[in-house]
C-alpha cells in the first residue's frame, strides 16, 4: 500500500486540538482511498522551548527533510515566549529552510457560513511569496535610545524569487479561470514594486492565455471587501500577501475557515500545511476550537501528495456538515462534535 | 470680516468637478458663519504637465506656503502621464514639503448609505504617518536585467517621526473615546516595527488616560472587516495607514465617502484637504462624480481653520441629504443634484 510519511507538529494551544481532529479525518480519507498516512509527532512548541531552550533541536530541519509533508497546528504562547522566539525558531525557519516559496490560501464561503459581507459569491486563491521581500529581516538601527534614533527595514526582492512565485501563480491561474491579479504599490515604492511589475510583465509573456491585472495593495484591500466576486488568483509579496490573506480569512467568516499550504513547488523538500489561525491561548484546552480550517489544510495536503480524490472527499464532507449548520457559528459546536460530523459525512 | 486664503488645486478628471462642488458648499457655510474664504485656483495637473513639462512650477511649494490651507481635488491621468510623475510631482511633495505628517481619515457610515458589511455601527478615525516609513523612497537595484538582479526598498523610521505621529494620535484619542490602536508587524519586521512599538510604549506613558492596544497589520485588516465597531482611533505607518484607510473607505461604502486631511499639526505650514478617491478618468466630465467625500474633506478644512460650527453645519447637511437617499447609490444622482441638495440643507 502506498504510504506517505507525515511529520506532525501540533505546536501550542489549540494547535494540538485541531491537529488531532484534522489527522483523524486525513487518516479516515486515506483508508477509504486505499493509501496509508504514517504520522510521526514532534513536540516542538513553546513548552518544548521552555524545557530545552529551543523551539526545535538543532537538527530539526534535517529531521523533517525526509518526510513527504509536514502538518503544523499552530505555534505561539506569547505570555511566556516572545513571538520573535516562537515564530523565528520554528515556523519561519521551516518555510525558508525548505524553500516553501508559495504560501497558498483559498478564500470562499463554505455553505452555511455567514460571512461579514452582504456579498457571498466569491472564490479567491491568494498566493503569497513566502521567503523574501518585506520579511527578509534585513535592517538595523543607529543612535539607539537618543532623540536622533533611526530604524530601517529593508525589503529584498530577487529576480529568481519574483519569477518563481509569478510562474507558480500563472500555473495556478491556468488551472482555474485564467485570471491573475498582481499586487504592488509601485506608485509609492518605486524600487521594489516597479521591479515586481517588470518581472510580472516578462513572465506574463509566457502565459498569453492568462488575463493579468495590476492593482495597488490599497485598492486590492478595498476590492476584496467591495467586489470580491471580481477576483480569482491573486499573487502578492510576503507582506502584501500576509495582509490580503487575513482580509480573505475575514470575508470567508473568520480564521476558523482559513486554510493554508506552504508549498515547495519543485518538491526538492517537503511542503507544510497549517491552518492560518494562531494558538489562541484564551480558548486552549477547552475543546471548543473550530477544526474546519485545520481539516481543510489537511485536504490541501492530500491534494499536494497527489491524492486528489481523497482531498475532494474531505472537502465534500466539510461542505456537507457546514451546510447543515455544524461548525458555522463561533463557539457553538465543540471540536469533537465537528470532527465526528466530518468523519460521519466521509463514510 | 475674518478671511482665510485657500489654495485650490482641482487637478485632473473628476477632481475638478468635486472641487467646484465642495467649494460652493464651503463658501455657503462661510457666509452663514460670518467669515470669508478667498480662493485662488491653481491649474497644476497632468494637463499642466503636458503643456509645461512639470506638474507645478519650480516655486510651487513657495507659492502655496502663504495660504491658510490647500484644497486638492485629485491628480492623475495615467494613460498619458505616469503616476510616478503626477504623484511625485505634486501630491507627495506637498505632503512632505509642508510636513503634513498626519494623514487623517474618518470612517463611518453616513445615514442612508449601505456599506458592504452586515455591521454598520462603527466610527473609526485612522491616522496615517505621512512623511517617512515605507514610502521614504530609499532603495535601488543591482545587476539590472540579469538573472542575478536584486531590488531593495528601505523603510526609514526616525524617532522624531514616530514620536510626533503617536503624540498626535494620543491627542486625537483624548478628544474622542480615549482608545488608541497602534498597528505594526513586529513579529516579522523586527527592526522598524519593534522600534515603532518601543516609541509607542514610551509616548503612552504621557497619556495614562488612553487605553492602548497593539495589533499586527494583518489582524487589524481582518478586524476592520469583522469587528469595526470595536475600533476607535488607529495609528499606523505610511504604508499600513494607506492600506487600512482603503479598507476603511470600503466599509463606509466606497471611495465616494472617504474624506481626508493632511495635517501639519504645528501649523508651521498649510495643511491640505482632499477626498481619498482618484481622478477617475473613466467618469471624468460626465457630471456624475459623487462630491460627498470632497465636501466632507471641505468640512475637515473648516474645522482645521477653527470654524467648528461651520464644519458641523456642513456635516449635518451631508447627513440630512444621505438620510433622504440622495448621493447614496453610485451613479444615481448627478454631482450637481447632490451639491444643490447639500446647499439647500445648509440654508
Ligand atoms: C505569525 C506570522 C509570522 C505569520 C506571517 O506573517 O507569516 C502569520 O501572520 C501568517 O500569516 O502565517
Ligand atoms: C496615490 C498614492 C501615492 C496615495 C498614497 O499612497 O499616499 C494614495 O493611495 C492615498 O492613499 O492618498
Amino acid at each position: 500500500m502506498k504510504t506517505y510519511d507525515i511529520a506532525l507538529i501540533p505546536g501550542d494551544g489549540i494547535g494540538k486540538d485541531v491537529t488531532e481532529s484534522a489527522w483523524q479525518v486525513m487518516r479516515a480519507a486515506a483508508k477509504r482511498g486505499g493509501f496509508a498516512l504514517d504520522g510521526k509527532r514532534f513536540p516542538w512548541s513553546c513548552a518544548y522551548y521552555l524545557e530545552t531552550g529551543a523551539m526545535m533541536p538543532p537538527d530539526g530541519i534535517e529531521t523533517l527533510r525526509k518526510f513527504d509533508a509536514i502538518y503544523l497546528g499552530a505555534v505561539g504562547w506569547p505570555a511566556e515566549v516572545p513571538d520573535s522566539v516562537s515564530l523565528h525558531g520554528l515556523l519561519l525557519p521551516i518555510r525558508k529552510g525548505f524553500t516553501q516559496y508559495a504560501n497558498i490560501r483559498p478564500h470562499r464561503l463554505l455553505p452555511g457560513v455567514q460571512g461579514p459581507l452582504r456579498s457571498d459569491g466569491f472564490d479567491i486563491l491568494c498566493i503569497r511569496e513566502n521567503t523574501e521581500g518585506e520579511y527578509s529581516g534585513a535592517g538595523g538601527r543607529v543612535h539607539s535610545g537618543t532623540a536622533n534614533e533611526v530604524a530601517i527595514e529593508t525589503a529584498i526582492f530577487t529576480r529568481a524569487g519574483v519569477e518563481r512565485i509569478m510562474r507558480f501563480g500563472f500555473e495556478q491561474a491556468r488551472a482555474r479561470r485564467n485570471k491573475l491579479a498582481s499586487v504592488t504599490k509601485s506608485n509609492a515604492q518605486k524600487h521594489s514594486m516597479v521591479f515586481w511589475d517588470e518581472v510580472t510583465r516578462e513572465i506574463a509573456k509566457d502565459y498569453p492565455d492568462v488575463e493579468v491585472s495590476h492593482y495597488h495593495i490599497d485598492a486590492m484591500a478595498a476590492r476584496m471587501v467591495l467586489a470580491p466576486e471580481s477576483l480569482d488568483v491573486i499573487v502578492a509579496s510576503n507582506l502584501f500577501g500576509d495582509i490580503l490573506t487575513d482580509i480573505g480569512a475575514a470575508i470567508q467568516g473568520g480564521l476558523g475557515y482559513a486554510a493554508s499550504a506552504n508549498i515547495n513547488p519543485d518538491r526538492s523538500a517537503p511542503s507544510m500545511f497549517e491552518p492560518v489561525h494562531g494558538s489562541a491561548p484564551d480558548i486552549a484546552h477547552l475543546g471548543v476550537a473550530n477544526p474546519i480550517a485545520a481539516i481543510w489544510s489537511g485536504a490541501m495536503m492530500l491534494e499536494h501528495l497527489g491524492e486528489r480524490h481523497a482531498a475532494a472527499e474531505v472537502m465534500s464532507a466539510i461542505e456537507s456538515i457546514t451546510a447543515q449548520g455544524i461548525g458555522t457559528i463561533a463557539g457553538k459546536d465543540r471540536t469533537e462534535t465537528i470532527t465526528r460530523a466530518v468523519l460521519a459525512a466521509l463514510n
